[in-house]
């Protein structure tokens, strides 16, 4: 139907505007934002929260977390004292970049210096909104099976960043990680790949390098 | 923006109108049709091969992937003797009745007892679009986490049936079987959960025998 994609072009031209206005404020703020993508369960929240354990000391943390329902999410984040807001999109499939200008222009939402955005857990829609974050970040579980790139291409093309999650689990399971590597590498050649188990510790110190990285440089150039 | 809601509303009528008719057909037929939905790696493709070895020599099974890219779901049932047919949506993150309906009228389509859909990887959008099917099934690995039924409830509602799957993951991962089973209950009083591991055969039983009751009920009352 002509009229379904009329429709969703001004959907998605309206979140760019939305989205430029963010990025510029984000910019000005020399603040890093992060829009973590993955299916539900892949483990966004627990990576979150072993983030929050190795930089909470370091750098002023925030979170939004887009969910469905419950607070679940939010509630854990805050449970590591981290401000968090819940944004419940009451059945919508991702977040859009409105919904989050409003979370931050909440009473009390904090300054900050780095803001995780956990977007719902969906691998497919949650691609096309710019939420104004510097990257997308996707997560991909070792539980999920390692043919998850080429079946998803788009998330894994845009995110500059993959975290494969869990590789606690990989004795218990079949996930090439060379074939997964091999499928990131096609999709999306600039992009890094981070093995991570958040139970063992595995990759965390190099997740929050990264970040670490990222935000110097954005400082360094947004001077 | 109302615009947007209209159009839904439009869409999913078309799509009501669609999967009545197919529901008729397969009504006449006497055939079961399944519609399988979960996040992506919840193990369909693999329960589904679990249940061709289990029911293929007494009943003629046929499948419907439903997939953004890549023929491999539909290689893997033809692998085990099993005619499908593969829908390539293109980016679109569920399927529709209508896409079902030029699947089953496409040359050389079977007949069939049971018909499996295997919808989208995503345990949100396709909740909302029948397909004509008999029953909706939802699917949860243990790795996701056992929050997931009260944080994406529509689908949990909806299912008729809650396939939990990689029950050999147990032991090493926090999932407690008891919550998701309550979770479950408050949704869908009237709902049925089978634990399975298609690794170690749990559960495999249960769900085929499930099956079958459900394809001679259908057969008694469509005489």
């Amino acid at each position: 139907m002509a009229e379904v994609v009329d429709v969703r072009a001004r959907v998605l031209a309206a979140n760019e505007e939305a989205a430029a206005r963010l990025r510029g404020r984000f910019g000005a703020d020399k603040a890093l934002v992060l829009n973590l993508i993955s299916s539900p369960g892949s483990g966004k929240t627990t990576l979150l929260e072993a983030s929050v354990r190795a930089l909470g000391g370091r750098l002023r943390l925030a979170g939004i977390e887009g969910d469905i329902a419950t607070e679940r999410d939010a509630d854990r984040l805050r449970a590591m004292g981290i401000p968090a807001v819940q944004i419940l999109t009451g059945g919508a499939c991702h977040l859009d970049a409105r919904q989050v200008g409003k979370a931050i222009d909440g009473a009390g939402f904090p300054a900050f210096d780095v803001l995780f955005i956990e977007n719902v857990g969906n691998l497919i829609c949650p691609t096309s909104y710019d939420l104004g974050e510097d990257f997308k970040v996707a997560l991909l579980s070792v539980a999920e099976g390692d043919d998850k790139p080429f079946k998803y291409p788009a998330i894994f093309a845009r995110a500059e960043v993959t975290v494969v999650t869990k590789s606690d689990l990989l004795p218990h399971v079949t996930f090439d990680l060379d074939a997964v590597r091999a499928q990131v590498a096609v999709l999306n050649p600039g992009g890094r790949m981070v093995v991570t188990s958040s139970k063992t510790g595995e990759g965390i110190g190099e997740w929050c390098a990264l970040i670490e990285e990222r935000l110097a440089a954005k400082r360094r150039t947004a001077r």
